[in-house]
């Protein structure tokens, strides 16, 4: 097999390079093997640069991030000032952040901008973006000057926008060129970004005119003129709009990359599909989280910062189980008199719980991935209902047979019975119109949602299953 | 602008070739316009065949299938059978199982033998996968030979295996041509892909020698010779690796592309990225609808189907929370005598499920985005402990104030305080502990961890609750 040895290729690509490493690094499990990282370790201790040069510098950038992650927080900063010049910076964008800064913050800023020279520009914006502006702009500074305006126009468009991913290096031809002309401009010049799938064609004012794919220009004759064969650019991003919608267009169209303009329609940049994945995956992620009341949290944050991270939810939760606790003290007489009450009544609320974060979850990811709209809303509602019926009425009469025999007492298994079933459809209800209202007045329904709900079927149930308890024995 | 007119790639993406739409069909809140589906509505009701090849027919696929869902159920097979042959049927890759099937069912196999014919053999597999053994064998039986052969291989492969998902389209050369050869050949040849990013380079025998990319091509001589370009495809997929193995090696390496291999490491398909993004997409999914208690719904599922669905979840819970009861029964003297320990028992249980909840989100995510393993597992157990220790405190003692006032008695305050501490730390070692005992014996920890959580959480909360006050006031 033969390899593309000393080329340019091979420091685009070092990965691909290197095959027999990939394997070698990760456990069947997928994390980084035991044995790997003892011997990196012993190399870090003993300063062994040549081992670190041969088995570690060229590592996939997404290998040496789950490396830095894997190995002891002691050894992280040596293990990069060990290789210098060797350790590539893109690693930085695969690790936490925590990680991130602490590693650039302890290189020394000429090193950071001769990486940051060689990086793709979204590569750079992503370190950049976390340096405090001083570093920032002694290492901007060391820029060249065409680098450095296009680190600054990306650092310019605001946090989570298509623009502050872009990356700014593209290939761009006029309308008049033939294919033949452009395919040698591609072999002449040496300014050309890493890789790319399509050229893109301008007029004077680097306004978007159309794209062509490369497979297109393959497919073309030389002496075809490039505005015959290229397409309108029908999704091009506006550079202002936000990642997680430029990532909905990727999605629905099964782009590769789209090009980015500015206000004036002007080309600025280009997003690419890889960097799109990151943030479906983010987005996907983020709902998971806020449905279980977690933040933005890493898993290298510290006990400090996980615990502030994590206290306003139990504070909000305490508030919303206190007030269903005050509907128990409603009771109290009741529960003096038949304490089988007490006993069976987290079963009712409980139940309630499951059954509203059931509809809840469906909801939440249905309205994230567009999929419930004014369209469905009605029916989906409907259906919700009616599976809360018929659930309630299984766990009701199940839990109501149980609950007779327990406690020799008919009675109880049909007040519980009833309670369940009035909780279930409760519950099934506040699934689904909660999301649905909180996102209409434009709230995350993923962040508030559960409480809501919780709310909604403690106090229900509660009140349903002593309510009843209390009206039925008052007249029996 | 030029728009490339009548040429073969106007089939392949009318989207682009129809920008205008695009904005028409949706409105801000990215559902479709309902004018539009009004308009559609009656088209379909007056049999306006001609509204309909205008506005619809030439929807991208993803539009026609947002259409699909939203219209009323009564209107989709009119909709499908008055576009004919004009209707495509990638959108079907688009929408529920359920309409999908619903669909399908109501073509005519000629139909579709003739759309399938057209179609990439991803696409096509994805319809074919879902008829029952006689239809597909009967539409099979209408295509052409090479196609036919192609499509049973993919079928041939396990469900959500890579060979099962591939494209068996590819532009494969001998590695001793010369990329001017190669150009030549690709502006000839009519039967290549639609659309592709990379030439794959094999031998004789179809094994798998390297990999071009296409702005690798373009910037290479025309007489230097394939071989001396293309570079070792270190990540080539086996066919029989599951679909979320491949997304992950796509998403670690960045790949827009990978060559598919069999058992002897012939060149059999390749997987693209758009393909990967809805494993991945699903993937995260998955572990939200899991850890919501809910299975493999889709919105478009019955009240039937939707209930069964979820109903073995609450039967498991209505156990645990049994369970939980029966804990409370053996203090049900100690009830009698205080109820405000009924009153305040269910925020004890209640605010341990929350802790519980967060800890283990976070597990199960960490699990699945493989950021926790055998390295790190460890500290992060001891993080949450500390995080469980501190926000007992802080929650411990805010409750323990609040009810010590509310029921005049401090006892009851340091009671409550007490429990609040050892089920917040319960719940957070349950968080963390449960999810990974449950990775490491092999089951899938998004599925069964809450359940075994909150009943943890729920009867540490009632028996460390109660049983702590039956014993303060017994000595007391």
């Amino acid at each position: 097999m033969t390899d593309t040895g000393e080329d340019d290729r091979e420091r685009a690509r070092p990965a691909e390079a290197h095959a027999a490493d990939v394997d070698d690094i990760y456990a069947p499990d997928g994390s980084v093997r035991s044995d790997f990282l003892m011997q990196v370790g012993a190399a870090v201790a003993d300063r062994d640069i040549l081992f670190l040069r041969r088995h570690v510098a060229h590592l996939h950038e997404s290998e040496m991030g789950d490396l830095l992650e894997a190995i002891q927080p002691d050894q992280r900063r040596a293990l990069v000032s060990l290789l210098g010049a060797d350790f590539d910076l893109a690693a930085l964008t695969e690790v936490d952040e925590a990680i991130r800064l602490d590693i650039v913050e302890h290189l020394p800023n000429e090193q950071i901008a001769a990486a940051i020279g060689e990086m793709d520009s979204d590569d750079a914006v992503y370190i950049l973006e976390d340096l405090d502006q001083e570093d920032r702009e002694e290492i901007l500074a060391k820029l060249p000057f065409t680098e450095r305006v296009r680190l600054r126009r990306s650092l310019g468009y605001p946090e989570s926008t298509a623009g502050r991913r872009m990356r700014s290096e593209f290939v761009a031809v006029p309308p008049f060129w033939t294919i033949g002309q452009t395919i040698d401009y591609m072999r002449e010049d040496d300014d050309l970004p890493e890789s790319f799938t399509e050229i893109f064609v301008i007029d004077p004012t680097f306004r978007l005119l159309g794209v062509v794919e490369l497979d297109r220009v393959l497919r073309s004759k030389r002496d075809v003129k490039v505005e015959t064969v290229m397409r309108q650019t029908s999704h091009p991003i506006p550079a202002l709009m936000d990642q997680e919608e430029a990532a909905q267009v990727f999605e629905q169209y099964d782009l590769l990359s789209a090009a980015v303009v500015d206000e004036n329609g002007r080309l600025v940049g280009v997003l690419t599909i890889d960097d799109m994945v990151d943030v479906i995956q983010e987005e996907a992620e983020e709902d998971l989280m806020r449905l279980g009341g977690v933040g933005d949290e890493e898993l290298s944050d510290t006990v400090l910062e996980t615990s502030r991270s994590r206290v306003p939810w139990l504070l909000v939760n305490l508030f919303t189980a206190s007030l269903a606790a005050s509907v128990i003290s409603l009771f109290e007489a009741t529960i003096e008199e038949i304490v089988a009450l007490a006993i069976l009544m987290p079963i009712v609320a409980g139940m309630g719980g499951n059954a509203g974060s059931q509809t809840m979850t469906v909801t939440v990811r249905a309205l994230a991935t567009r999929n419930l709209d004014i369209h469905n809303a009605w029916r989906v509602v409907r259906r919700e209902a009616g599976v809360g019926l018929l659930n309630g009425m299984l766990c009701g009469t199940l839990i109501g047979c149980v609950a007779g025999l327990w406690f020799q007492d008919p009675n109880i298994g049909g007040i519980i019975a009833t309670a369940m079933l009035i909780n279930m459809m409760a519950a099934a209800l506040a699934g689904i119109l909660i999301p649905l209202v909180l996102d209409k007045v434009g709230a995350d329904p993923a962040v508030s949602s559960a409480v809501f709900v919780t709310a909604v079927t403690d106090t229900t149930g509660f009140f349903s299953f002593l309510g009843l308890a209390t009206w039925w024995f008052s007249i029996g």
